[in-house]
């Protein structure tokens, strides 16, 4: 049973919203959202913003509302900042805190990545609601149960790989997962499958992308040398080990490292560089632009 | 001759101008702020803010503002700004990109942390100008001569140790310095001197504080048996090594590190550390709250 | 069921053998050594040495001799190797790699050390045997058992904490235990009990020691402004908090983390920094000279 | 004047000696280096070890030999060491500590790498003599000259390269040039050039190989979106950027980070892992061994 778990979708009081946008840079935007809020009467907790520096640079802006001691009517609320947002040509998104995002969650048979995400959900860092555990192999049935997840075991064959990518986007869409973790899932995603997820599919790559693209990255690594190694998490697009990166990080290694020792020194980064990467996500921190992400930490 | 060194104390034209203020926090006050320069047409490149989350909290905010394409009236850009800042009860700072901070250095023998800073402005990184280095030693003068920078030797003896403090504070006074760093200056101020520059003295102290406070912490890091060393880069009060800690940075050692090891590693974090500590200071960055800092990275 | 839960306890085939041993420094000792292993056919995998630097120094080292395909008697290998060393004056100690050690482990409510080193154990990371857990809790018992491993709940009271701590060593005397993991075990133990197992109780201390000692290192480090927050292990001594230390980490913190977050980052780098501490000790790297640590890694 | 400036070359008392070697891996190699070293009285001050783990695996060793209190006849103990190596098998190389290699320098406008190792030199950090620096550029000359060092202004022009590079081999072969270090030196040396120097050029190039080989690693770096970049310390061979990697580091960076950033960034780190990479060169920590490295730190 997971801290979040018996927290109902619909609380009826947010004490928070986060506040997620982008538009072309020109003066006024912070003025008209900042007005905006004022005349609700509504505190900003925290705004951070970013601009690229281009002459027809973009504007992106993540802000924090205080929703604890007021009486705002949300749909007035989302109605004026949709007004606003009309004007600058804004894309945008508002989160309330009691809207738990929905993460499903895909693996194969190595389980760090996955027992890492769960112990953290389970102790309250991760605001999730965990619909299910997927995988293409039976093995970590029992271990993700413990946790009262289910647990679905689709096994996935050449011949009829779309057809099990189908079942697999049917059981998403029914039980509403808004994101995907691949938790160290090692099969290829169909692109048809990848376009139903644009930025809401999450993976963790063995190595410092990107070098070492591809299946084997501690064979290359070991191969060429390097004196350190590292994991990516980054979002999936159709473009293998290619997307957005949204982490990364690496450590030190010398010649008596072992492919072995590169494993295990690995699944440490992987998960911690995973957990940043789906904490962020969940918290409405990251913004795709082209095929970089801006991430207000 | 340094990289700003030919740049004209008062360029007519700066290009932005950085906002940096404190105020209790309530609703309101970013759209006051971003209202005013709405209202002059300034675009506002970044903005960044922090609020205690105490229920009579503190608010924190650094903008810079785009001042490269418009014909705003400083003074009635700041007239402006006063007025609201009076109403939110607010401390604030506006400081031009073409008004140049005055560095000025003070330095004991100790010669990688005072060549770093002077390599570091010579190549450009750091927009100041250094009216002179003191030294109570003679032994740098030649070298810091060579990037064209005045070398004052005045010695420090304890029995006249206030009297010599009272002439580097003329000195001070004299060339206009805004603000000192001591790139190891082995000698401690007095209360008086540190009260002539509240926040504005920055030292360098070779161990990860609180640990190992005072004058020979690789001495006590060896025989304590530390894993690591590190260094700390902070606003100088009268309470030795307490105050105010800007920056902070460590690396791994072992057994096998003498304490002449761990002097040379010591030397690359110190000088990063400190570099990091006076751009920051340089660029506006820091808002000192009792004695933490708030940093706009 | 643990990776190395089905070995038997007496493997008569052990692959390799530890040597970790030191002496007064002298011209010979690896000589003497060497030549008593090759006069015996054996190989030297690894061979790593140390000395202290004075006069008067003192000799460590750690070898690992290659057992897989000679017809070495055990007794006779260390018959010869005790010769050597009583000339030497040495302490030594030679471990095969088929004797398991066996860690018994210690906890209060935190979970994240212990999950961590369970799965790191399950996982075959950790080459130990785990007799059981020991807690003054009882929440986490259905989490162990889990794992197939025994918890006992053992309250801690004032008024009876040396007859508890009694029981505690009993059950350790009973079950063989060669070390003790303290996987934040928040209480004291008393003189007596560690002079049971000197230099083999492990203690994860949640900063980076000598700073903020004691049982509230958050509040201390949030209080003194600090920038990064840290980790340390180490052997328990009687002096509480100022054992020989074996690891220690950091990470960069800002004026942004509270005390909650302060916390959830300081788990990551706790059960990090443990399992580090714990699989040098248990892959015999360790050798405590005074209150530093030699570690050959 | 750096601080080995004035040590005679052939200084007659040579307080240690570094020896460093490979072979065949096979038992009683330790022993029989152990033993000569012992009947001539000389003590292992240091001694590290590694093997490769294949059945026909390669032994490497780096031991440190006292010669402070003895009366060795070195022609003597060279050739006992000669005569122990032919039975093994064995490359090797023993340098006295009184032997400073001479480093020339080769570089073009950058200055960050040049000033970072003259200054460590000036400290007494790196144990060499600096014969002269080398530049396709005259920019650097007269702050090159303020240590005491030669400096050459080499124009190439791709119509004349090979004479060009005739004319440096000529000059590093009349000054006894031991290693060559390009701090920054923008020119691609031909394979003949390169053939003269096995594993004796050092070059850093400024991201974390093998991303982003080539000319403009900080543009691709920003396209890619990376979250770190990096630097990387290796020897030459005429496979562009492909040489064995001797030292690499990275740091964090963000969407904030425009190129001017990460150069700036970048500068550091390349200094810093340079300067590892030469200092474990001089001090004869490292043996290549097809495209790897084996660094005895």
């Amino acid at each position: 049973m997971g801290y979040f778990d018996n927290m109902p979708e619909n609380n009826t009081k947010p004490h928070a919203a986060t506040f997620l946008a982008t538009c072309p840079d020109r003066p006024g935007i912070i003025a008209a959202i900042a007005q905006t809020l004022y005349q609700k009467g509504i505190n900003i907790i925290s705004s951070d913003q970013y601009s690229t520096d281009h002459k027809d640079g973009q504007f992106f802006i993540r802000m924090v509302f205080d929703l604890s001691d007021n009486q705002v009517d949300h749909q007035e609320l989302e109605k004026d900042l949709a007004e606003v947002a009309s004007k600058l040509n804004m894309l945008w998104r508002l989160t309330y805190s009691n809207q738990l995002k929905r993460m499903a969650l895909l693996v194969s048979r190595y389980d760090h990545c996955l027992m890492d995400l769960l112990w953290r959900w389970q102790s309250g860092e991760l605001a999730v609601k965990i619909p299910f555990v997927i995988s293409n192999h039976p093995d970590l049935k029992e271990r993700v149960e413990a946790f009262g997840i289910n647990y679905h075991h689709i096994a996935i064959t050449p011949e009829a790989k779309l057809e099990q990518e189908a079942k697999i986007l049917a059981m998403l869409a029914a039980n509403k997962a808004d994101f995907i973790v691949l938790a160290r899932y090692m099969q290829i995603l169909s692109t048809s499958f990848t376009q139903h997820y644009p930025n809401q599919i999450i993976n963790i790559h063995h190595s410092f992308l990107p070098a070492f693209i591809g299946g084997n990255p501690f064979a290359m690594a070991h191969k060429r040398g390097v004196k350190m190694i590292g994991a990516t998490a980054h979002y999936v697009t159709s473009d293998l080990d290619a997307g957005p990166i949204i982490a990364q990080d690496v450590t030190q290694i010398s010649h008596r490292d072992h492919v072995e020792d590169l494993k295990r020194t690995s699944r440490d980064i992987e998960r911690n560089v995973l957990a940043r990467a789906v904490r962020w996500h969940i918290e409405d921190r990251i913004i795709v632009h082209g095929n970089r992400t801006i991430i207000f930490t």
